[in-house]
């Protein structure tokens, strides 16, 4: 494989300027996917990933309508039946592109900057979807691929992807893989190559607790009847112990533990407690006690109000006994906790600790379990290779605090696990103004994806 | 004594009719003090008062300015030296009138419908102000008072009265009496006299926590910081213990406990749970254990939220981790507690419980002491007699569990008690459309105030 290696390599760095062109040529369509004004955009947008896909010799290339935007879906089999079969994962929807006045250059207009390429997705996400394409062109002018691909490309992934799920289940025998390659995740840095091999998963509620009927006299009342507020606040108080740790019942007892590797490969990422206070401008870290920020941050679960809402909240003062109080409390998950579980645990500590003199209510709002990748599986190992190839450093491995919902969704339905990658940088303003691209490390994110192909058939 | 009180009851029977007509007149004049384009009627109504005290035979009559409404201040001195000083309080202002369309007849053309006359005011408090004017007119055609009188009628009482304090502290001597007349209270039925010797105070705080500089996103950071609304919900959770009881150190320390007789006196007092339930719609009582709840609402200190807030409370999702959470919390206090030394109590709690990570602040918004009367003074137990004569059977002690900042100022300033009464009506709509007065009742009110002038010399 090394002549081919060497030739679709080179034809890569021959391309750059084509390659350039046409993530321009994408950026230009403006697929917004949350405005219904740019419908003919997000076809727009499709069609342009399909007749990219046939270009490059991918057979079966369908716009795959669903009950919102399409999906794009092509497949190559040529490696034959021995082979793995890859599914490439991308979006080619992105990001409403306002407040425009303060964009340095048009948003769909990409312009080159010091040595950036400014304009909506350049970042997030169609310069990665596009770095894969280019990087499979490469390789397929070369002849015929050490693996099969399936793509599956769709257009509501700004929109929290609503109609994925149901299009999974419906064509799971279509998108049947091996394994997944996502490149909507990004690196530490241009000099650090990273892999992103676990996302923690998400359960939401809403607990609501009502007491009196009405908002109350806090003087002729207060003192007789439970405030809904101040029991409210004692439940949510009991679900941390002064470990940091939750007290749902129950809530540990699935939890996929670290393991040594594993921390000692966390340990090589930076995140000390002078950058977790820089970052966020708490005066302190705290979490989990045993653990590291990094740790706490991707591979241990949470539970956070990320709402409170009782009685009077404007200027000034009320004396109201609240009726009602009402929290948004949601759980950061990780393998292998269910979220469904997570949710009977939470009705189980209502049940066990709520006082008489209130009702409650657990609204289950949300759900998605953690992904995890095994870092040492073929695939991911490929793309360690390839990263240490082209950067001459090895990858660091990271785990995403995050719920990427589409890296759940394969791994339950499809049963297949992610490469989590991308060359996006965190300094890329994606879903903000001036959102660019770093061409230097797009480039060699071409190259990393042509040798991690290669990599594939050892 | 005998002779006059018969004549002065007489006197009162006889001039019935024109006593309405006069509190017609003093309702048509819309003294809204909230509302600066009634400041004409403000000030006629003042006048409207002075012009009475005058003509009943009240001395040193005075329309005294304030920075904003003015204060009608009068005195009578006939009793001599020997004899003790009421200081008689009122207001002359009115809650405004809308919303107007709810109204079955205008509500300052005060109208007679099914023994009630119906306008704003007629309740809270120009009935009231009549009736102990027209008690003191029918005493006072019969000779000299058996008490000296000074009188405090101001014109802000439905907007907080703000310049009470100042005015009270500036006008200490003049001021200077043995007890307070204060008939803004109310009955409990028709046939069921009542005094109000006790109201509580108030302390009103909004705690404050700050974690991170801005709402941070859950996913990347969940775990790592903590979350201001969590921990201060887990901070006002520790507020209570199981027993109901408020757990800041010292909060009990200083409170006036409830004696026997008090016991056995609200215990005549109706207050079944089912009552509680049925007023407020909350599924059961809750408080203090070891107290009615009875005593509860008036005789024992409560710490209640009045209003929480923190993070995203919309509609759906959003996972963020707030950067601040901040509760109204708000105790109402008995006698003896101080405000001030509550809001020690409240700091020294968050500085012992407040975990690191977050830092917080309390904002100190408003207090008013607690209020008592001895039940056993002179002057309470004349009005005791004063309702048993006309009701025919014994007042109810009632304790209040609101706070009437008057009576608070009067006590703290002017260290005089404050004899709670008045002839309203839990149902006279006060505050709200179609505002009553039960005529036979306010009558009957009138009576029992010319017995209680008279009771004072025995």
């Amino acid at each position: 494989m090394s002549e081919k290696r060497n030739a679709a390599i080179e034809f890569a760095h021959e391309n750059q300027s084509r390659f350039l062109s046409e993530l321009k040529e994408f950026i230009a369509i403006a697929s917004i996917s949350t405005d219904s004004a740019h419908k003919n955009e997000m076809l727009e947008a499709a069609e342009f990933v399909a007749v990219k896909l046939r270009a490059i010799g991918i057979k079966n290339v369908e716009v795959m309508s669903t009950p919102g935007h399409p999906i794009v879906y092509g497949e190559y089999q040529d490696a034959g039946p021995d082979a793995d079969t890859m599914i490439v994962y991308g979006h080619y929807d992105v990001q409403p592109a306002d407040p425009l006045d303060l964009w340095d250059s048009g948003p769909f207009e990409a312009e080159e900057r010091d040595g950036y390429l400014f304009g909506r997705g350049s970042s997030d996400m169609k310069g990665q979807v596009l770095a894969s394409l280019f990087a499979l062109e490469a390789a397929l002018q070369q002849g015929k691929l050490p693996v099969n691909l399936k793509f599956l490309i769709e257009g509501e992934e700004e929109n929290s992807s609503p109609n994925l799920q149901p299009f999974l289940e419906k064509h799971k025998e279509l998108l049947a893989s091996d394994f997944a390659l996502n490149p909507d995740s990004g690196m530490l840095g241009p000099d650090t190559p990273s892999i992103t091999y676990s996302l923690r998963g998400l359960a939401y509620f809403e607990v609501t607790i009502q007491g009196p009927s009405q908002d109350l006299h806090s003087g002729l009342y207060g003192g007789t009847v439970r405030n809904p507020a101040n029991e409210l606040s004692r439940l949510i108080g009991g679900m941390h112990d002064d470990e940091g740790r939750v007290t749902l019942d129950g809530f540990y007892d699935t939890v996929r533990e670290l393991s040594d590797e594993e921390r000692e490969e966390l340990a090589r990422l930076p995140g000390s407690d002078e950058m977790l206070i820089e970052a966020t401008g708490a005066p302190g870290p705290w979490g989990e006690a045993g653990f590291t920020n990094i740790e706490r941050a991707g591979a241990r679960p949470t539970l956070d109000v990320n709402g409170f809402i009782s009685g009077y909240t404007g200027e000034g003062m009320k004396t109201v006994l609240p009726s009602k109080a009402s929290a948004k409390i949601s759980m950061r998950l990780v393998a292998d906790q269910n979220p469904d579980d997570v949710h009977e645990q939470l009705v189980k500590y209502m049940e066990t600790h709520a006082n008489p003199g209130v009702t409650w209510e657990v609204d289950y709002m949300s759900s998605s379990p953690a992904a995890i990748s095994d870092i040492n599986s073929p695939a991911i190992q490929s793309l360690v290779k390839a990263m240490e190839t082209v950067w001459g450093k090895r990858a660091i491995f990271n785990r995403g605090g995050g719920t990427i919902p589409v890296v759940a969704y394969m791994q339950q339905i499809l049963g297949v696990e992610s490469v989590l990658t991308g060359f996006s940088l965190n300094d890329d303003n994606i879903h903000s103004p001036n959102e660019r691209l770093h061409l230097d490390t797009w480039y060699r994110g071409i190259d990393a994806l042509i040798h991690f192909i290669y990599n594939l058939a050892e």
